[in-house]
């Protein structure tokens, strides 16, 4: 059996319909028993000999070899026989093929269901390793990047918020409130509070010993983020603008979007404290009441702005080291005057 | 007992020497008893109630607050004072000071040593979160990076290298010897091998099977790295420079400089693959003889250009990432026509 390739898509007559569409979730029907294969599938029938050959636009017969090189298609090959493969009937998300084809590459369907049905599981995007992908692409798509020596990762991408989901919804009068006025200063490219309710740290987990780690008590070094938020409660005898103020010396408009983050995270309950360990802005404790009963933290928060675009080799470092330390991966995407958008991302096996 | 801050540093008569040079290791000697401390360390004695107060250029006698205040040594002291709480005796890297003072801070003798004997544990250089590092400054040092919330993390560095350091060794004779003129392709960002024989993969390592993971045969997927590696020792039947240019097509002269990472592992016996999964840019197989007898990867390869600097949160993020799957990381130093400085960094707990 041979298909016509014109216009961006093979047809095939006899009964492909009942064979490719009906039996295995191939193509969209048309008029008769003929139906329409997007390029991908046409190679993959191609691939599996249920097509011997594709007649070019010049009448040549082209086999699976041929028709690759023709229609440039081996990355969206991959992923298709990836997701067929694994059991899953999908359809190429094209206009008038689909509803809502914008954004995705593929519409895979739940196993056991086809393009007749009317489920839906996963919507994929298909990147090669080197695309730049822009945030605002991301959320409800599945990222399917094709590494350069064509391995495969799938990647989840989700919008929890707002902020409520961000944090445990500690009530509100469990949470730490900081007295006002503390005396502070601002040393280099952080803030020193000299002597410190001991609650500051152990209840409200601000800062860190100045003495160390294991100090019990003492000067309290904060982050610049940290003391702006105090001081913005008047828990300092820092006022907020002189610290924004060092903060915008010391990491430019970042320490504005990244006080954003840290403001709503706080709102929502949930403790943030320095991703450095992590390579990230933030980690975050989602479930915090005191230092000597907490948890381990939850989330890894990076603050970018709205219109950053993804590699997908960053993506890959972010997302596997989270799953590492059992940390779910979460971008905060903020201007500096605007709301955030948050942004999950994390490895799926289809 | 009184120092007197001068000329950045601070002197201190009385019995010094015998209590703090010889004792303890703080400071170094001047004529007499008298000693000359470093701000850091005259902050660490103040901390700790050994010496009193500083006395300032205008007369006024300062405390660990305001000396600290008055000199900016917040990041040196947090350093100082927990490689002091490690146990370790240390030196300030000042001129006359120290042999070789030149890109470390402080210089750290083994435990139970001080200044007076002749070895040394480690040159330490320390750097808040935010502050560029140049490669050529990393190699012999032990990096001390102090968080926002002065929370440290300790890298160490080194020069592996020349190549032989960075493979097996594994006796030429075992290696894998392509054969030549294979049948390949350039499709968008990858090359195809068609058929391929089995050892070019599983003997030599090359490529992912087009038909997935775990197919036995059929067609090849290469690297444009791997493509234009074999197509120089003429495996295939495409021409080296057309291999290149497509590489410089889709990712500018990096393409360049991943090669040239590419062949030398190679000629040292190692094999790399994409370190895509893990954010890098390859994996290091180092004792590979055949797929089916596989090790797990040991190194993880960034390829940076020679006057790369490194943020601190970048470095940490890709050394947590390879302390957590096992692996070093190794940052391949290259430019398009020179040779390669190897680099490794690993987190250290002093």
């Amino acid at each position: 059996m041979q298909g016509t390739f014109e216009e961006g898509a093979v047809r095939v007559g006899g009964d492909a319909r009942q064979r490719f569409y009906d039996a295995r979730g191939y193509g969209r029907p048309l008029s008769g028993n003929r139906i329409e294969l997007a390029p991908v599938e046409a190679a993959h029938l191609l691939f599996r000999g249920d097509l011997d050959g594709v007649v070019g636009p010049d009448g040549d017969v082209l086999d699976v070899r041929g028709f690759l090189a023709a229609t440039d298609a081996v990355l969206e090959f991959v992923v298709y026989k990836d997701l067929r493969d694994r059991g899953f009937y999908l359809s190429p998300a094209r206009e008038d093929w689909v509803d809502d084809p914008a954004a995705a590459d593929f519409v895979v369907y739940p196993r056991g269901k086809g393009p007749a049905d009317d489920e839906i599981a996963y919507r994929v995007r298909v990147a090669g390793e080197r695309e730049s992908i822009p945030a605002a692409a991301l959320g409800s798509v599945v990222l399917a990047v094709v590494d350069e020596e064509g391995e495969l990762t799938y990647f989840e991408t989700g919008r929890p918020g707002p902020a409520g989901e961000m944090g445990s919804g500690a009530v509100d009068e469990e949470r730490y409130d900081p007295p006002t006025d503390l005396d502070a200063a601002l040393l280099a490219d952080r803030a020193v509070v000299w002597d410190p309710p001991t609650a500051l740290h152990d209840r409200g987990f601000y800062g860190q010993r100045l003495h160390g780690r294991n100090a019990e008590s003492g000067p309290l070094q904060l982050s610049l983020v940290e003391a702006a938020y105090l001081a913005r409660r008047d828990a300092l005898s820092l006022d907020e603008p002189r610290v924004v103020e060092r903060g915008r010396e010391v990491e430019g408009e970042r320490f504005d979007r990244r006080l954003r983050a840290y403001a709503a995270l706080r709102a929502a309950g949930s403790v943030p404290k320095s991703g450095f360990k992590f390579g990230a802005d933030f980690r975050t404790y989602d479930t915090f009441t005191a230092v000597d009963e907490m948890d381990h933290s939850t989330r890894l928060i990076r603050v970018v702005s709205p219109d950053h675009t993804f590699l997908p080799r960053d993506l890959s470092l972010d997302v596997r080291l989270a799953g590492g330390v059992r940390k779910r991966m979460v971008f905060a995407l903020t201007d500096v005057n605007e709301g955030i958008d948050w942004l999950s991302v994390a490895r799926l096996t289809p």
